[in-house]
């Protein structure tokens, strides 16, 4: 019976993710120990690392579960709509400062950021997928290349993540600065 | 004779500063201990908590030297130019990444965000004077108020500072990206 045994699977990679999850967030990346991953996902080692090979590849599968998040609002409501739900739900936000963390090791280990970039792969897909859409709808200036808003509206999400990960998101300053963000990648700002 | 004493104050402040820094940069806020800090500064560590009263003191002086030296190109060259110097100069890198690893703490510790907020009140004033003359020489769009313009300018900062940190920063695309910036905030774009 495959089909059953697809269920299980997915049911105890989801229950290892969501406590991964629970752990990197309140321990950071360095403190979530074998030890704690094993409290947070209730099993034993040998099954985490049966279903995901070390800390780094359980890290990446939980960056592309966000991805995966992300390009399913990108896709219908665009990147600006991923900022503004982030900014209303600050429950994300202990799991924000792990990717944070992660900083010099995306930047000294090649294949930790090689791997890191390829799970943000769908949603840079999913963003661009809804440019050429809001280009093609009139909606979207025709002036800047595609690649320049990607990177744009990026870095404003890369900006949104540190700022709400270290404590500094004003909501109400916030969504004006999102508002003008839209407003400058939009047609006839 | 005060004067030589200031200049010999002044003297080792620096030679503290410089060696933290590289400290910093080199391991990390953490990694950043007693031992090392007297390695890279050349002082004991009676010496140098003479001067800075603990790690946290000495951090957040650090802080506070990047924040003058934004503000001076910020006060005549504007936020932007500040990014596209950073852009330029690759030896920042490891000490920025310092800069995101102590996310948790800004978030978790209030004295601490305190500590952090009032280190950069400089470049933030820097950055408003320099939008008042903007607007007042019709260079600057006058329909968002100056609080969202600055919200604006610091995210994308912060956006950049996580980019440049991790190691993810396409200089090509990144330069075209604060063309854009400064196109948004600019009059008559």
């Amino acid at each position: 019976m495959p089909k059953v045994s697809d269920d299980h699977l997915a049911a105890r990679r989801a229950q290892i993710l969501d406590g991964a999850r629970r752990c990197f967030a309140e321990h950071g990346y360095e403190g979530a120990t074998v030890r704690r991953l094993e409290e947070a996902t209730g099993l034993s080692r040998g099954a985490i690392f049966h279903h995901y090979r070390d800390k780094d590849t359980l890290f990446l599968a939980l960056a592309q579960e966000d991805a995966r998040r992300m390009a399913d609002v990108a896709a219908t409501g665009g990147l600006v709509q991923v900022m503004r739900d982030m900014l209303n739900d600050p429950d994300q936000f202990d799991w924000l400062t792990t990717r944070l963390e992660i900083a010099r090791r995306l930047r000294t280990d090649q294949e930790f950021r090689a791997g890191w970039t390829e799970r943000s792969a769908e949603l840079t897909e999913a963003i661009l997928t809804r440019l050429e859409q809001q280009k093609a709808a009139g909606r979207m200036r025709e002036d800047i290349p595609n690649d320049v808003l990607l990177g744009f509206l990026d870095l404003v999400l890369d900006g949104l993540i540190a700022r709400i990960a270290s404590g500094q998101a004003d909501d109400a300053n916030l969504t004006a600065v999102l508002d003008l963000v839209e407003d400058s990648v939009r047609r006839g700002n």
